[in-house]
């Protein structure tokens, strides 16, 4: 009808508005019934997706919009986090940490092994059962009110270690895929820089933020910290991003920095439309990379189950154990909020597939046990939590 | 440095990064010096773009970052405006619209006669010359806190018939590069529909709201009416560009629309945010679209010179006249305030380019003319404004 054909941004923009009517549709049907508002924007991603009703393909920007949705939702995190707080659970979250990602890393490689296949796969299949999406359990986290609980901080700082570790066992399948052995060299030097990195901005970002409140609203500055704050966020996720790490772990770090400063509060209601806008697309682009097609045979749905049982058995066992200081509720706790992989399951997935490593049948098995593990983890940490905010 | 090579998602945030840093001190300088912000802004662009330091290309992701910023300066603008108001203006607005699109195109179109371009030239020459961007004067008029005065409402409202006459003469245009003659059928359809459109939302859509001011914040829809209030926003948009007009004017009905609601200050401040954040994109890209390299010539130069001096004569002239009943300082305002052609000219010498009807010389004019038309008006504006807020 229109005289001259819409533009690509135009097209776009219809792609963006379908995906935020829908999960904010799933989102408000989820709350309603009493079940958590993340899987409804999950599901609303696989319903407008390729899957259902294919309005909807995930194109580059809409993974822009999900990575940005995922970055705000961590950086959000982040404001409700002192490093203090993180200290106390830190030696806790180390072993969460690293039991967390030991115990995944032999099921998937194991299962691999069992079934015969050969040294890429069974490196990657390691890799993609290892991962945590932090982002999926701070949601629910935020929602119920747990952030700043001893379980919730101890996700936190699980998450960072995990994140590294993945990082590196990643490093190291791309390297076997790609020349046929891993540069250790570069990953002890990617290691190092990602501690560093850590380490800077957890200590001494929150020191300089600590001994200069004012830095974000200084009056030669800026009128409103909002966009300073922003910078930060943006700045540290495209640099975590660059040294390998994942982007949110840069936003969760500028956040617990922001979070210093006394203009705390302002800031938290000036990031809330931003945190409002945002993470819908993070959820639904998650439902939107599932082809439910690519699950027609019984070899793949058994592989999907199998997978799916070791993910979750491994993940929560190594996590509950390394929480078990804790007490046994809070571990629990702990234990099922490491479960859901989320998106980082399926970046995994799509590198290992990008490389030529494996099958499109491993691609869609890690992508059903990543959105099955983030779907399974939200209810169960419902139910599990102390008092229920809503 | 990192062991997995950064992802396409990464790289983009890093541009995202550069260009809102490089905005937003562009922002600062120029306000600190006396001088618009967004001119700044665009000089910003230019400065990351591919002329200077190449740190940044225009990719689809900064493209819809760019759209949406327009979207949502549009919504803001129509946040602060009554339907009245605009009604008190109506006559005024559509002779300012009709006359400030007749002269620059026969400007335009004489000019490509003059030099002895063939007839689809002419045609896009015109075309080229007759779009004007509301929202770099909209930007001017919020700084300088003149978006409700009589100037500033003769302006939206002009902008609104403007550019449903560009889109009418950018379809003649397309017809006839395209099929060697336009589809006049077709065209009465648009133009239909384009009216309806505005007609519906703009009188319809307010009503809707004055009566039923609860609607957008109901219990049982959400418990703020920030996302309420952005679908409406990106449907308007994404649903005008559709029909072929810009997508900003659906983004400044809806804005209208929700002006009606009784909780228009709460979601001022919700807006506000997002008001922040995405259009110093839009501001930005406009400068990241230069390439100074294509002005080498002297026989570019001067057509440069000549289609800006054309540009800016006819639609400060057909504006002025048409406003003239406003008194002279005001009209003076809206033929000041109509002249920047910002994205729309870009975009209308994008196509031509695209249909093959014009060369690459004729684009880089148009850009280069986009540009100086929109860095002129603001000081311009500014020094014409009864009282300068800040």
């Amino acid at each position: 009808m229109p005289v001259v054909a819409a533009s690509p941004v135009a097209e776009t923009l219809v792609d963006l508005f379908v995906i935020l009517l829908a999960a904010k549709a799933g989102d408000e049907i989820f709350k309603r019934i009493g079940q958590p508002a993340i899987v409804g924007e999950i599901l609303a991603g696989v319903l407008v997706g390729p899957v259902v009703l294919g309005w909807v393909e995930l194109g580059e920007t809409v993974e822009v919009f999900a990575e940005l949705g995922a970055v705000f939702l961590l950086f959000w995190v982040g404001l409700e986090t002192k490093l203090d707080d993180l200290k106390d659970v830190g030696r806790t979250a180390g072993v969460v940490g690293v039991v967390g990602v030991l115990l995944p890393f032999v099921g998937g490689a194991g299962l691999a092994a069992a079934v015969g296949e050969g040294r890429e796969v069974i490196v990657f299949s390691g890799a993609a059962l290892v991962a945590t999406s932090v982002g999926i359990t701070s949601a629910v986290l935020s929602e119920l009110g747990l952030v700043s609980s001893a379980s919730g901080r101890t996700i936190l700082g699980a998450a960072v270690v995990d994140d590294i570790l993945a990082m590196l066992i990643l490093g190291v399948a791309v390297g076997l895929a790609a020349e046929g052995g891993a540069d250790f060299t570069a990953l002890a030097v990617s290691a190092v820089l990602a501690v560093a990195f850590v380490a800077f901005f957890a200590l001494g970002g929150t020191r300089l933020m600590q001994r200069r409140p004012g830095i974000l609203k200084a009056p030669r500055f800026s009128e409103s910290p909002l966009l300073p704050a922003v910078l930060l966020c943006l700045g540290l996720a495209a640099l975590s991003a660059q040294i390998g790490l994942a982007a949110i772990i840069g936003a969760f770090l500028a956040g617990m920095m922001v979070a210093e400063t006394k203009e705390q509060h302002p800031i938290e209601e000036e990031v809330a439309p931003l945190y409002a806008f945002f993470p819908p697309f993070f959820f639904a682009a998650i439902g939107l990379q599932l082809d439910l097609g690519a699950y027609a045979s019984w070899e793949t749905l058994g592989l999907l189950v199998a997978v799916t049982l070791v993910a979750v058995a491994t993940k929560f066992v190594g996590s509950f154990l390394g929480a078990l200081p804790l007490g046994r509720r809070e571990a629990a706790i702990v234990g099922v909020g490491m479960v859901p992989r989320g998106e980082v399951g399926i970046v995994i997935a799509g590198i290992a597939l990008a490389e030529g490593a494996v099958s499109d049948q491993f691609f869609a098995v890690v992508v059903g046990m990543s959105v099955l593990t983030t779907l399974v983890a939200p209810p169960v940490l419902r139910a599990l939590a102390p008092r229920q905010s809503s």
